[in-house]
């Protein structure tokens, strides 16, 4: 975790309950630490659906792997079912922001949240697969039916508790490569890191803008 | 990853998904590397459910939040159930190595794996808790009376992709406090450094044996 004047910088780790256990300790955190009017906006990378790679998603949606706007959690062993609802009007300001820097293509869309990297995002190339190419492409075709323009694994939790929090928050993913077209990442290495860093630029600008800096 | 004679350790982060990933890809490696007779054994920390603090648990098998040996994964949006069976022969063995150490409390019995560490385990310290300390504790007794002795985030998938993949595997985990009787560490620093040692020391002197080192 790293502070920079009202900026918290959080590492978060890979998959829902790894986000879960930070954001548990950050929520308490920032109640301890009386803070107020918090904006939370989780920055990473995804597996896109029908854009091209180096394209940026704010999250409309987080979305199961079913395409539902939910999360389902086990309580004391019973199902517990969570919106993940998101600030719209942030979603927005993003977009602006984007179109203000207008470096890269963004979009709003929903972004599915996965609790398998392999299997749980169709992939072909895991230790274990259980079903043909054609299988998978019809999957991820009703995933963007469905409005699903990323995958990735932290989304749905991240939403689910923010919004029980009272805290705005928003999603913002750069896509490494289109899951349309393949499952494998050949683009060379310095492409890949100028696109890792389009959600910090996205948010940094945002950041700027909210400080009165720009 | 470090690799040490025939032996490899790896770090596998927190949660199903993070492990996953690293399974998988562990999978392949050593698919790729043609070993052959490899067995598996995952170390770490965990919650006690009725041992004294710094009890090493072997686990029987890993059970869901509902105390069932089984794993739920969503694959193309269906519901997949595999089963979290560990090889009873190979547990018997590291009981067997802890009894020769006899350095601490070692128990074999079942270990619970959840998505969540604060609400998906009963804690009542996390940001956001909807039940009471009598339902907490009901709960925990419940998996007691499961045969569960304590409670992790990773053992379920991990026993379920190695079983699919004919890889010998165990799970063995100290804990680091009796969660009847509390959520929160209180113990020495010094004397958890000691507790997380257990596993290692333990696993250790298998592979020695196993080597022909002992």
């Amino acid at each position: 975790m790293y502070k920079a004047g009202p900026v918290l910088s959080v590492s978060h780790g890979m998959g829902i309950p790894s986000i879960a256990i930070m954001l548990h300790e950050l929520i308490k955190l920032l109640h301890h630490a009386k803070c107020s009017s918090v904006t939370v906006i989780r920055i990473g990378t995804s597996g896109g659906i029908g854009l091209d790679p180096g394209s940026v998603v704010i999250t409309r949606q987080a979305v199961d792997a079913t395409f539902k706007p939910q999360f389902e959690q086990l309580i004391l062993g019973k199902n517990v079912i969570r919106s993940t609802d998101l600030d719209e009007q942030l979603a927005n300001e993003l977009m602006q922001c984007s179109n203000e820097i207008a470096q890269f293509n963004t979009v709003i869309g929903n972004t599915m949240c996965t609790l398998d990297f392999y299997e749980g995002q169709a992939r072909l190339d895991g230790a274990i697969c259980s079903y043909t190419e054609g299988e998978k492409l019809q999957y991820l075709k009703e995933a963007y039916d469905a409005g699903v323009r990323n995958i990735e694994m932290e989304s749905s939790v991240f939403a689910a508790m923010c919004k029980l929090s009272g805290i705005k928050a928003a999603v913002v993913c750069v896509t490494l490569l289109n899951r349309l077209e393949g499952d494998q990442i050949n683009t060379p290495h310095d492409v890949l890191v100028e696109y890792q860093q389009r959600p910090q630029k996205l948010v940094g600008h945002f950041i700027k803008k909210y400080l009165g800096k720009v």
